[in-house]
């Protein structure tokens, strides 16, 4: 059996993350989705609480018809040379992580763990930073994420979280 | 819809933490399951790491037909005043706590939340402390815990750890 | 009963300050203020310790002939999901929250807090910034504060401190 | 000017306490009471959050006329070498330490502070482990507080937060 | 190069102590020693700073000709899941851990470091705890330690705070 | 006896750092030389770990026939206010601290500490910024440290971490 590892930040659970996840889960017998910075909330970046992204990605995959997967939140340890063996301890056994990011990729690899490329579905249209500011000027930012996403946002006033949020000068 | 919460330390999941989470589950329509102190692994009280028990009770209610469940690791604060924040920055939003704990009923109850108790299914033959000592013992574990758990005990050589760990005199 | 609480770094305590507070402490029983960033000091931002910020309010405030406060320092704790649990416990129970700050409002008025605006005195003239600046440079800061607050910079030699540090490139 | 520091946790603030200060706030221009391990509340032993015993003192030394005191929370720093540093970053300027630990009364003096012993108060009536066990076992325990602290007690409740507590087998 | 990491507390270094280690570094080429918990200090059990417990070890080791090797303190990370990755990130490279602790030999065995048992020298009459207890007793404790530690103990007066220590009941 | 601190990061161990020690170590009886930011690796300022620089240090001082200091690895403590404390507490006693840093020399003055001011070996040529991007830049890098940080950088593929890293944007 295979398992793969995947994070992010998902601030919030987009489209593009919704067809990365699709294809990453047909390549693996689980997939391990670790949702990062998992402390933040409140601000203009990291709005939303683990809770609340939580929410968003499991209704989000339920309706997609995924669910070979495990969903763990993951608060920062700001020392990358014990980064690796923090998050092995929060998740379950995986042999592959999927990453983008360099640094993530090397520190893997260092532990001995095979590191899988993913491609961006894409980047131009779906970002979480894109949808912030999509949300943040009143645009159509339902059209950029899954009705999972949307439904959470709906329910918790997000709109109003980032708007706010984003006239904030801290 | 309505959502619970439920916090347990599992270690290990076994009969009786499936019995009432059945229950449970039957009351709700989703469970949040908590796996606590979700830091600690590698001592006799706590042997198993957070990505294991996490493993256990995942494969267990998947065999048990239970899936209307989150199941999410908390690290412990130990600052009981900021305690119920913290829990709820880290799962989705629940309205309903289920507990036998003193303590835990009466900070939730001061946050607002509904209580209801829970019943402990034959708490003489079920419990982690029990199961841990039978493992140690070299006694009829399995016939404690669901399959899915004595599937990661297994995979992870579970029963030498626990072994080596009882024999500690830290 | 009515008691309010009141967010500051006061770096240092200055008039701007000291006129809000004089227009708060006229709205309720109690006010609470409290000494955010508790634990910083030695930076070009943040000089004084906690301990110093104390001093310099309680001897602004007993000169000015307002009593009925609480000063308590509270440190940083770098996530806003906890945050307001963080402060309630360090200080005794209120029911309004004074502030200009939107995500402090947004914060406390989540938990359910009144949130009264504050207008800030003469922005202009008295703010934290323009003090340290007006000390680095060597004007006439002694205007900006009440005697309280000169009394202790001369005490500590903090003009001196806030030219070193004025000086630092860190 | 003199200033001198007292230290307790204060949990609850007794009659003890009380003619400690009374005798201690004589000998100095000002005190420094801090309020030890302000970061625990909810606890059998630790039963009060900082805020809730702040507002005990102020109110019990309002009433008895002492007036020369600032009052200032401490949270726990595990690390007795850095420990006299923190205090002193979090309170005025001190000269005098008064208490009874040697441990302390050491750490202190190899600081460079005086070091006082204080005389305990009756200690065989007034303690903080007795008036806990008093209000548990439903006594009267009103008769060895003063009356700012049974104020606050019968505020929150208190009375059955500490039976509870008591009842708690962690 | 063979490069060998032995981990203990030396509260206080003594003659077993170095009995151990000249027999390891006879073994490798360099020596990694940690002086654990480094964090803790003016305790009964962990009476020294790890500054304190540094200079004794080194003076002791100069003294005994004893030169290949590397002493490093570490602080406690109360998560064994990380503690190797913790103990890797500060110490030089190597390949061996001596210990004769069951959890370390586990932990680090896990991480594919060669295992290698020690010989206690004469463990009935070294160890720290007979040392702190005839240093507390006013017995005859400079034969027990080599006379690095002695000079060290004698410069900072550590007899007089191990028995005000010993004196405590916290 | 003499004992002189030196404070530095060592991101990596360079030509200046040496020729800087070979001055301080002639001053003193003992230099004890410590690495800061320890907790720090795999970042563009910070490449290598505390264990990593431990090496290039001790390394290339033994080739340099220096051998009378401690070398001490030191993680940060975001308060200046206790930061001295934490220093004293790791390392052996010293009375100077040699510095170029104004708040370094500030912060140990006011505790009482002799402060002496260090003169940088050739800064223009010599610094961790210009190694760093030297290396980043495939340019010729080993002309600027001793042969013993080379050594190690070569040990660990450091030069392939740093190009790596370099090409991060985090």
């Amino acid at each position: 059996m295979s398992t793969g590892l995947f994070l992010g930040r998902f601030q919030p659970f987009h489209n593009g993350h919704l067809e990365v996840i699709r294809c990453m889960a047909g390549q693996v017998d689980k997939l391990v989705i670790a949702i990062g910075s998992a402390q933040e909330s409140h601000t203009p970046e990291d709005p939303f609480t683990a809770g609340e992204r939580h929410l968003m990605i499991s209704e989000s995959l339920d309706a997609a018809g995924i669910n070979n997967y495990h969903l763990i939140p993951i608060v920062d340890i700001n020392r990358y040379s014990v980064w690796v063996a923090h998050v092995r301890s929060l998740v379950p056994p995986f042999e592959i992580i999927f990453t983008n990011n360099d640094l993530t990729a090397r520190l893997f690899a260092e532990a001995g763990i095979e590191v899988r490329r993913t491609e961006l579905y894409d980047r131009e249209r779906f970002s979480g930073k894109i949808v912030r500011r999509t949300i943040a000027a009143g645009g159509d930012w339902k059209s950029l994420v899954p009705a999972g996403t949307a439904g959470v946002i709906g329910m918790i006033d997000g709109e109003k979280r980032i708007r706010e949020l984003a006239g904030e000068k801290q």
